[in-house]
């Protein structure tokens, strides 16, 4: 649907739709047309929806037009732990310019407490400018109390912004929000294409404009892909109830049979209150890089939120935010239409694939007897992982683990940022007690006591 | 061309570039090689250049970044007064968060003399952030000297923004510039996307920023345009020599043509040192949204410039700083492939609409007896024009001039900003005495002798 409407398009649509010969006036009323479509499955007035270049381009502006509309009104910006970077950049570009950042923390399913939200509110009132609250994460699928945190917002004055980049697809974003971003990639439309959605009576004040998208958008509309956004929208909405009850029974197997399949595997995310298309899961002693590109391998393209995986060397800060386990990270997303047989290859393949990775790694379980053997030669209690990267640090925790008495502590000394994260969910995992870090000459130390 | 790419990049390349599974890598290796094709369009390396969702935001990040990087240097901004609007809106953000801009003036023909560029270098050289020229006018197609301006920059340590959009399709843009923007419409190619270079050695800080496009246009590529940008600006290119001599010519006919075939004509712009396809002109006593209405019913679709056609009722700023007649303004753009032979009809056509448009206005050539007929009531030398929109104002002071004895002066009250510089134009082309304004009681008051 979204290809056939931009070919359409781009015979229709080529031109400006400022311009008053005919085929401005053609494009014009392509673009008319589209936003009244698009409107309507966001649940807006087309006068107050903008088409922006990306959702990333719709979070920018928007967190920065309605943080200058509310200048007078304050400076605060709240947002939760777990938005998508691009809310975390647009933070950073208002801290940058003097305004001030408050994070509303996350459980460990990656959902935000309808009473933290308020209570984030209820911190420093008179000089909150702007509330932010995705409809769902990106990454572990948990479903955010939107509803409930526009309740507060309008109750205290406040615009609450809602990036539903990952759910409108699905359906509309309930409640009473002030701004809605998304964008049509993550529906199946084209690339190029986001939506910013600004209530009426809703303070903004974009900078620079010029006078397209009522100066909430600079620059040459991108008609044919607007067009094929809009067209998509609405064809997956039509199907969106039957495919989403599909989709979510093929993540409930997938849910259910990969803990049963694999050892030392956390799924995340919370298991009811989810997106249908989304499952997350770790693997102890893996390599996320490895692990993926194993499963690219058996044809199956999956991203991760491991360290390893990413240029920055940070693992996700989604799994951080939640204090759950990194390393080993699989993020699958199901495109609609999936096939079931599809999910039953992929668990077939899965558990070869980590424990070939975790042989390769020598993980615990693929070395047994050589862990004891190594653990003769442990000097004392300090296991020594500078220089190492996950999930490497965590490996050689778990091999001297058993060699440490019960009540004694073990130290690990390590320089990979992913091990502040995945040291603690180890212990999680595993029942032992994490004792804290304490910078070491080099990188720094985790302590973690033996509890059994 | 652009078709051709777009199409077998939707098929190739709709995934994420920053992925490792295989459509990412797919998706990664098209994006390179597009990188790779347009900057050796371009002229720079390719991990100079950043692709950017249109050429307004390449020129609205564009400056951004250069004054952000530059801040400690200084905070001002030097532009001419002829660019593109986008230029404008990125210097008005600049001046609302307290930098300065300091405008380069033109001569009749729209173009800046490069000692007007140096002299502008050398006024507070201490405090200069950034200077930017476009490459060749938008409206009036005059080139730019913008070697000079690169040298006179280069030497004062400053760096210069070249807006390129009007002229990359048929060449690089030679000189020492820093940074360049463009626009893939311009050439042909899809809309939405730009280009931004960034020379090494610029310092360059936009925000806020994500990880794509060398953290310098944030938001997922819009890979599909991207392919076909890069592609057709390419193709074009091949043929560019060639073509540009084919429409120069016809451009040529149109500059010479027109005046010939119709009375009281101005050809905008310098007839030289030209943009081969572009050619701006205005006629006296007439309406520019009409005259563009009635080309758009024979079948021509041009653009005006005249405050009527424009929402802001503000003439173009660009034929504003040139101080040429606005009313009855046409732009006409030929695009590569343009027939003579439409050319021609073109010039057939013309002469009978603006005679038409003239003759519904009441214009002088029209109601020469009526002229004469209004003159003996005019009640002495003033014209009321207030509340009537370009072109009546300069339509009334041509009924009346004939009966001005020579050596008086006619006032022309008029409260439509067009008047302000359509006025002198009509004196400069008929060789009366423009003795300036004053504010009246309503309006504005203009002065004009009559000479001969």
């Amino acid at each position: 649907m979204a290809r056939q409407a931009l070919l359409a398009a781009l015979d229709e649509g080529w031109a400006d739709p400022a311009r008053l010969y005919r085929e401005g006036r053609r494009a014009r009323l392509l673009l008319d047309a589209a936003r009244e479509t698009a409107a309507e499955s966001v649940g807006c007035r087309p006068d107050e929806l903008a088409f922006t270049p990306s959702g990333t381009r719709a979070l920018h502006d928007g967190i920065a037009g309605a943080l200058a509309g509310r200048r007078r009104a304050g400076r605060r910006l709240i947002v939760s732990a777990v938005e998508h970077s691009a809310v975390f950049q647009a933070a950073a570009a208002h801290e940058a310019s003097g305004g001030t950042v408050a994070e509303v923390p996350v459980d460990r399913t990656g959902r935000v407490a309808p009473e933290a939200y308020a209570a984030a509110l209820r911190e420093a009132p008179e000089d909150i400018a702007l509330a932010c609250l995705q409809s769902a994460n990106h990454e572990v699928g948990t479903v955010q109390p939107v509803a409930e945190a526009a309740e507060a917002c309008a109750a205290d004055g406040v615009p609450l912004l809602v990036d539903a980049a990952q759910s409108l697809g699905w359906g509309p974003v309930e409640g009473r929000w002030s701004l809605l971003t998304a964008s049509a990639h993550k529906w199946g439309g084209p690339a190029g294409v986001g939506l910013l959605a600004v209530r009426k009576g809703t303070r903004f004040r974009p900078a620079p404009v010029d006078e397209r998208e009522s100066g909430r958008a600079p620059g040459f509309e991108n008609l044919p892909a607007i067009v094929a956004a809009a067209a998509s929208l609405r064809a997956v909405r039509a199907e969106a109830a039957e495919e989403a009850e599909r989709l979510r029974g093929l993540v409930d197997r997938i849910r259910a049979r990969v803990p049963e399949l694999v050892p030392d595997v956390e799924v995340a995310g919370d298991p009811e209150r989810r997106l249908p298309h989304l499952v997350t899961f770790s693997c102890l002693y893996v390599d996320g890089e490895a692990l993926l590109h194993e499963l690219d391998r058996a044809e199956f393209s999956v991203s991760s939120g491991s360290s390893c995986t990413s240029s920055t060397l940070v693992p996700s800060h989604v799994l951080r935010a939640m204090g759950v386990l990194s390393e080993g990270n699989i993020r699958v997303s199901l495109p609609r239409g999936t096939a079931g047989t599809d999910v039953e290859r992929f668990l077939e393949v899965l558990p070869g694939v980590v424990a070939g990775v975790r042989e390769r790694l020598g993980a615990p379980e693929a070395v047994a007897a050589a862990a004891a053997e190594a653990a003769a030669e442990t000097s004392g209690l300090v296991v020594d992982s500078l220089g190492k990267r996950c999930p490497i640090p965590v490996i050689e925790l778990a091999k001297v683990i058993g060699d440490v008495p019960v009540g004694e502590v073990v130290t690990v000394l390590s320089d990979d940022e992913a091990a502040r994260l995945d040291i603690p969910a180890w212990c999680e995992m595993r029942g032992q007690t994490y004792e804290g870090e304490r910078p070491a000459e080099r990188g720094t130390a985790y302590r973690v006591r033996r509890r059994a």
